[in-house]
């Protein structure tokens, strides 16, 4: 559930939502995003949760990966989708992982 | 509830956690970190949700005020709680926010 990265330097999107109230369909899209996220070129993992605010942050190689997976045919209509139907208020934001500390060793 | 940060760059603070069973006095000294933060030179914004992952993200104007913010006596022992007591797993990871995009314009 904490994502398993590499050593710094790596990429993190972090994707920050309030959800409307009629979220139907969102679930079953968010599911098939995190998979086929998971399939692409240059990803390293995926963390989220959600009480009234969501956070997901998504882990990649460099932001080619990064936009190579903005730019999948799927994710585009799944983001349009977001955008249209699901998400009142949203934040995106790509970042520089520079340094990480934790106790994972025995993880 | 989303962080209402400028534009970039800036950094990132993201803390990953898992709990443990146990968690007497947690929440008490979530809530007072998170006030005492926001008082902090440099100090930008904070969004967190828990489910059984816990993800918090502070944002602050540079690598100084991260650096004073950790070394901040009263947070170091928040810290030292934190490991001893109450996560079972945490990764903490620095970045720099290079780009952003919302529809937070009306919010």
């Amino acid at each position: 559930m904490i994502a398993d990265t590499p050593e710094p330097p790596y990429y993190a999107v972090i994707f920050t939502s309030i959800l409307r109230k009629n979220i139907s369909g969102y679930q079953e899209m968010a599911l098939k995003m995190e998979q086929l996220a998971r399939i692409q070129p240059g990803y390293l993992g995926f963390e989220s949760a959600r009480e009234d605010l969501g956070i997901s942050v998504s882990y990649w190689k460099d932001e080619e990966s990064i936009i190579a997976w903005k730019l999948n045919v799927e994710h585009m209509a799944a983001q349009e989708m977001g955008r249209a139907k699901w998400y009142s208020h949203y934040q995106l934001r790509i970042a520089k992982v520079e340094r990480a500390y934790s106790n994972l060793q025995g993880f």
